[in-house]
C-alpha cells in the first residue's frame, strides 16, 4: 500500500519532480531528496533598510499591537483578531470587528508574516508597514481615523517618550505619526516567528523530529506539486492563484489590479502553524485541515487524494507548528 | 501649611478618629498609629468550601477567560472588558459588548474580586461563581445563551480532558457544564490579587515604603472617613452606600432589591490598583483620580479638599497599585 501511493504519486508529479531535478528515492523511507525542497525558518524575516529593526522599536510596536484605545469602539486592537491565545489568528471564519460587522474575509494569521512579500489575501500592500495601517481606519475592523488614533496616543505621556525612544534621530515635530505607527507595528510582527517546528528540525538532520506518516505527507506533499506555491521559508510564494472555494464569491485580487487574470486569485496563505489557524480559505468556510486538504488538491491539483494520503499530508501539516513567540502581556499607560 | 492641613483633616473627622479609637498623632511624621486602619493583602482571598482551589480549576478558569468562542460573536471574551493589558479593566468609560453595544456601568477590575463580599456595581451576586456567568449571556456583553457556550466547549477534546481533570470526582454525565464553567473561572480569579503595594510594604515596617506625601495623604484618607467605607484587605466595605456621580441617573441596587433605600446605591469599589482602574465612578464619566477623590469629598463627606489635599490623597493612591499577577497568554485549543 504505502509503495504504491509513493509510486503513484511520483507519476502525478513528475514534471514537478523532473523540475527540481529530483531523482526518485531509491526505498520508501528515503525522504533525504526532499530536504532541498523546503527551507528552515530563519530567526528572524528580512528587515527593510529604511525600518531598523530595534528593541525600542519592537517594544512601542507591541503595546500599539494590544492598544483597543486606537479602534472607535475602544475595545478592539490587533489582538482581537490576530489573538496570541488563538494562534495569532480568531479561529471564526471570518473577523469581526467594529459593531459587530462581519468582514469578507478569513484573518490571516500574522505569525511569520515578515516573510511574506505581498500583505492581505489581495495583496494590496507589499509590505508590513503598508499593512499595518489599514485595519485601523478599516470601517468594519477597527473604524478609527488615523489622527484620531494618533490625537488619543498623543494624550499619554508614557506613549511619547516610547515614541521618541523608537525614533531617536527624528527631529520633525510629531514623533507620534502615522509613520511611526506603521514601522513600529512592523518591526513588532516581524519578531513574531515560530522556529523549530518538527519540519525545521528534520530539515537540519533530526531525523527523528518527524514521524514516518509525516514523512510520507511531506513526499505527497512535494511529489504531487504542493510546494509549487506553498514554497520558501514562510511555505508560501507570497503570489495570487485563482481559486473558488466552497461558498466563495470573492473576486480577490481582481477587486485590487482589475486585471481579468487576477479575478478569483488570492495569496497563497502560509501553512506553517496551519493547524493552529483553522478554519480555512479566504472565507474561512473550511473548518478542518482535512477538507482542506481536500479541497486544494480537487481545486489547485485536480487530484483527488486517498483517505490515507488526507491523513499522512495532514500529519505532515502538523509538522509545520512551530515554537510560538513568548510575549508577555504589555501593561498598557 | 502641612501642621495646619492635618489638624484641620483631625476636627473634620473627630468622630470618625474617636470611633475608631485614635488618638492625635504626636508630631506630624508619626502615621504609626494608621497601621491599624488598614490591612495588608493576603496571599489569595478566602476559598469557598464547595469550590477548593486547585491547580487544574485553575488553569481551565485561565483558558475560559481567555476564550472569545464562548461570546456570540465568537471575539469577545472576559478578557475583552477585563483586558490584563489595561488593570484588568477596559479604561473606557462604559463596557462595550456585542455588537458594539454600550452597557451602562463602568467594567470593574477583576484584580482582587476573591476579596469582594458583593459582586457587580449592584451586588446582585454574592461571589464569583454567582457572577461569572453573567456577562457571558448578558445581551449587551458577550451574549450567548450557556447551553451554547457549553456545546461550543464539548466540540474540544482538549476541553473535555481539562474538565475531567478539574473536577476529577465528579460522577454525572457532562463534566463541561454550567456549574463546573462558574467554578474554574472563579477559582482563576481568585489568584488575580496584587499584593507587595507601597502601601502594604509600609504596613509590614518598610518605613520607606511610602513617600511623606503618600502618608500625609493616607493621614487624609483616614482622617475624613473614607475607610470607613474603603477599608479591609480590597479597600471595600462591600457594601452599597446612595451616591449620584455627575451625569448618571442610574439607581444602582434599587433596580436588585426594589428597596427605597438602595435607589441610587451602589457597591464600594475597592481602591486597590485605582491609578490604573481609570475612568472612575459606575458611569465611568469621571476621568482622572484627582477628580475622582474631589467627587467622592463632596457627595459622601461633604468636604472640598484643598487642591494640595487631594495632590497627597492622590500620591497616597498610588501607593494602593501592587504587583500584577504574571499570566502567560493560554494558547487555547
Amino acid at each position: 500500500m504505502q509503495k504504491k501511493r509513493i509510486f503513484r504519486g511520483l507519476l502525478v508529479s513528475a514534471c514537478t519532480a523532473v523540475a527540481l531535478g529530483l531523482s526518485a528515492p531509491t526505498f520508501a523511507g528515503d525522504y533525504d531528496q526532499y530536504r532541498d525542497m523546503f527551507e528552515p525558518l530563519p530567526a528572524l524575516p528580512p528587515i527593510p533598510a529604511d525600518n531598523s529593526l530595534t528593541d525600542e522599536k519592537v517594544e512601542l510596536g507591541k503595546f500599539l499591537f494590544f492598544e483597543p484605545r486606537i479602534s472607535s469602539s475602544g475595545v478592539i486592537s490587533c489582538a482581537t483578531c490576530h489573538n496570541p491565545a488563538l494562534g495569532w489568528g480568531d479561529r471564526i471564519p471570518r473577523a469581526v470587528g467594529h459593531d459587530g460587522q462581519v468582514g469578507e474575509r478569513n484573518s490571516p494569521t500574522v505569525l511569520n508574516s515578515g516573510f511574506f512579500e505581498a500583505q492581505f489575501w489581495d495583496g494590496r500592500e507589499d509590505d508590513l508597514e503598508g499593512q499595518a495601517l489599514g485595519p485601523i481606519q478599516d470601517a468594519v475592523e477597527m473604524a478609527m481615523p488615523l489622527e484620531e488614533a494618533i490625537a488619543r496616543l498623543e494624550e499619554f505621556p508614557e506613549y511619547i517618550d516610547m515614541f521618541d525612544a523608537a525614533y531617536p534621530d527624528y527631529d520633525g515635530d510629531n514623533v507620534v505619526n502615522t509613520d511611526h505607527v506603521a514601522k513600529a507595528l512592523a518591526s513588532f510582527q516581524r519578531t513574531l516567528n515560530t522556529p523549530n517546528s518538527d519540519l525545521d528540525r528534520w530539515l537540519v538532520g533530526d531525523e527523528d523530529a518527524m514521524t514516518e506518516q509525516q514523512k510520507r505527507g511531506m513526499a505527497l506533499f512535494a511529489d504531487n506539486g504542493c510546494v509549487a506555491c506553498h514554497r520558501g521559508p514562510a511555505l508560501t510564494d507570497s503570489n495570487f492563484h485563482q481559486i473558488q472555494v466552497p461558498g466563495s464569491e470573492d473576486k480577490g485580487r481582481y477587486l485590487v489590479t482589475g486585471e481579468e487574470r487576477d479575478k478569483y486569485a488570492f495569496k497563497t496563505p502560509t501553512l506553517r502553524n496551519v493547524a493552529l489557524t483553522y478554519p480555512y480559505m479566504n472565507n474561512g468556510e473550511t473548518e478542518t485541515l482535512k477538507e482542506a486538504i481536500e479541497i486544494m488538491g480537487q481545486e489547485m491539483l485536480d487530484t483527488d487524494f486517498t483517505e490515507d494520503e488526507l491523513e499522512d499530508i495532514e500529519a505532515f501539516m502538523h509538522a509545520l507548528t512551530g515554537e510560538m513567540p513568548d510575549i508577555t502581556i504589555p501593561a498598557l499607560p
